[in-house]
């Protein structure tokens, strides 16, 4: 699973939350679990879609479902630390996206772990493939970083 | 399961922490997951005493386990709300104390969910019921509230 | 939190499912995180309800709402055992249900935990509080144990 | 983010545990959360592991870090099912190993979800890197399908 290490720095990314750990993150080797970053991911990807107000998560008709996903792990966090999530868009097709995601320790710019998420985007009723809606492709497009 | 629901606004608790929510952390239903919510009790919990210098994660001797826990849900949370945890001490024992935990959304002085956790106090290795050790009560003591 | 610590054996519980524990499941105390517990108790709950025949889980106009839970935690588990969730009705109102649930390590005949749940009728649509519909109602009254 | 399709049936895998999925796997999208699948992948990994005799959790002097992690999503799946979660050894190094991973609906044989998961043994105590145990080799030699 070969993964591009270059441009993952702060600067490298185009949205950020921080967000706080939980006691129960922190797993029987008393680190967060792999698992849990995932969990970092969709929540940093979707807070972007929904302040860029193309996703209501429970009325938008065209939702994203992730199709793939994948991390890469640097160096270990543990619970009680906040830890800095960053977004960004890698590039965009027609009925779907590939985000770069990555989870930062405060106060550094090296990442303690960052990879990708994928959606495709289906209509909600029928889970059918769709289109990119306009306003996302344009809220999509503002998210690429060029550095 | 009958609580006092009296007593349950920001002011009746003594240590708060401003928690993010996840998108995993609504559920089916599309609210925050009822067994979410012990996860902010103990986390708030267990950052108290991390704070007052009392717990560390990995190598305190003595540590505290749940034994009891219980949550009255008053009005339903989604995320990507944040979320005030709060706590406070509600009575010391000898080897155990029960906390008042709650939940706030942003801006409300009515708790969304408010809750008990109770911790005994063990030897990390044995396992075995050990005396609060004094420092720790100290810290305890500070955060019983009057009012 | 004083419980009722009675009638808590196998016999006293009407619907039992073996579950399986996850790698995450165990917190940095190495054990199941208290948490994971409720998620036992509601995953049994609902179980119970979508075999007999009365919840759909995206389709019921009338679903439950976790109003209120407890958990009382006599032995600690870890990942990987297997674990036995277990359910039944305590008792019975116009709109609301209470639940006992208990997690019994396998082989063992007195609960790793017990506790219970509060279940909230209401339309899906609204969130208003509701009547249990009658077919509920008699899958729940046939979960009511008496020994 | 390419991946292998082929070899993804169960008989491409070596190891299969049949896994319950809880009612809070389901995310307001109504289908198990993708960082879930994650949760699968590691625990029957290392249920692997220890059902082998090659890992006590909580006692062995080297124990495998997550260092890289993928999965790709095929079809969706929700709460109540149970999965088949499914295990193999794609590839051996000196002091990691890359293992493959799925998941099956029951009665099924192409995969809801396949990935990879790459363990990186440590030395407990001071978290370097070290070669994989002999033990543990032949474990994992005997996890190479073939097909």
């Amino acid at each position: 699973m070969p993964m591009d290490d270059t441009r993952q720095r702060r600067a490298d990314y185009f949205y950020f939350q921080t967000m706080t750990t939980r006691w129960m993150d922190n797993d029987a080797y008393q680190h967060i679990n792999n698992a849990v970053y995932y969990s970092f991911f969709d929540t940093v990807a979707n807070n972007y879609l929904i302040e860029a107000g193309v996703l209501n998560v429970t009325k938008s008709p065209v939702i994203g479902f992730i199709v793939a996903s994948s991390c890469n792990y640097k160096k270990p966090i543990a619970y009680p630390a906040k830890v800095d999530a960053a977004f960004r868009v890698n590039r965009i097709g027609t009925s779907s996206v590939e985000y770069g995601v990555a989870v930062f320790a405060e106060g550094e710019d090296e990442p303690a772990a960052f990879g990708t998420l994928t959606h495709a985007f289906v209509d909600r009723a029928s889970g059918k493939s769709v289109p990119i809606p306009a306003e996302t492709r344009k809220a999509l497009e503002r998210a690429i970083t060029t550095r």
